[in-house]
């Protein structure tokens, strides 16, 4: 075994990686056949298969997982923020960390030039096989998604979390309005109450008040950051905090 | 039960077309509440759920089910063929077809204004609600994509006959060429044999020739045509038309 050179890893190292053992093995030595390698043999007048149509499956396959994981884990987001959330775990540059993270680079099959060219770690490349390996996965477990989604989520899960302010801070603010609308007449603000520390390195604190009540308290490095922390303690205060 | 106005149609009229009995209404009932119905509540102090984030789950859902649809129906064309038809068949344009066949206008809560404008038979409004009735579908079913399938793909397929040339005629020439590639050294080419009728209404004939042999006719409006018309013919007799 070697990482580099048309001599990938041994596939059953990634079936224990990825925790499914396929029924169809060709399928998934498809799902890691890239374009390169498929040309280089027709040009020698071998035809096989590339992973382009099992990775046209398996992009539907994992926005379906990914949206129905979406859907329940933020009950209270809008449609606007889930798309946000989606569109940012299911890019090309999230979907090669997740490739990174079982090494798949080390299992294609690639042209010469684009082994050369390092193709086996280029995010464009790596990408694309991880949406094959998931629609190969589709078809070889006779479309179960929950199988998929043990294999998927943990890495949807780390890369919400690793996004941190983004992902989460929209939403605060947004859910806290949700339910103070459902009591007419109440009205939500958030004021300044101190700033403090150096221009490189301010720290605001904020106050979001319901009429004239102070219902939670939030500090950051940004005006918007330390509403967003007030608005997080707040929705604690009505027991509505994930 | 009235067409116009805020007096919906019975839910189990669009539950009997639909083929599906929904365990649980109200998710049904939420598919179908734009938020132009949950806006004008809420300026009331209700506050009610709309079907975007139904609509979010529902645009996944059928995107998988026509991708595995395609995937399997489609075995000879590449991933670049089906991207193009997937776009085509759950375009908002093709959506609002599909509600339209199922009268899903009639069974919306709108607000007044929007159903004043004949919000029911606005192209975006029942598009969406189509999408939010798949992901309904999808959640109250036990995500079985199986039963949505029986219910969705007699739409795609119909779409899919409808577009005619622009569906199936990348294709002919395409996987003429791929069986063809299969035996080295073969060329394959399309010869014009004839051209006749008036400017406006030209006929063009078209050999398939394989090396040297005609392996396919084709005639048709323009010169393009009467090539995959020809192809197709040729796939025939390889015995790999669909």
């Amino acid at each position: 075994m070697s990482d580099t050179g048309n001599t990938p890893r041994d596939l059953r190292l990634l079936e224990k990686t990825v925790g499914y053992y396929f029924h169809d093995r060709a399928l998934l030595q498809t799902a890691l056949t890239h374009s390169s390698y498929t040309n280089e043999l027709r040009s020698k007048g071998i035809d096989s298969r590339c992973n382009e149509r099992l990775e046209f499956l398996g992009d539907s396959v994992l926005s379906v997982i990914v949206s129905r994981f979406l859907f329940q884990e933020y009950a209270s987001r809008q449609e606007g923020d889930l798309t946000k959330i989606r569109a940012a775990v299911v890019c090309e540059k999230a979907l090669a960390k997740y490739a990174a993270k079982i090494s798949l680079g080390e299992y294609l099959l690639l042209g010469h030039g684009e082994d050369k060219n390092d193709g086996r770690h280029r995010p464009s490349i790596t990408a694309d096989a991880f949406e094959a390996l998931l629609g190969a996965f589709y078809l070889d477990s006779g479309y179960d998604c929950d199988k998929i989604e043990n294999f998927l989520l943990p890495f949807v899960k780390e890369e919400i979390a690793d996004m941190g302010e983004d992902a989460s801070f929209v939403d605060y603010k947004t859910a806290l309005q949700q339910i103070v609308q459902q009591a007419n007449g109440e009205r939500l603000r958030y004021v300044l109450v101190g700033e403090s520390g150096p221009d490189h390195d301010k720290s605001f604190q904020v106050e979001a008040r319901l009429n004239s009540n102070v219902i939670g308290r939030g500090t950051g490095n940004t005006k918007r950051a330390a509403e967003q922390n007030a608005a997080r303690e707040a929705l604690a205060l009505f027991g509505a905090s994930r």
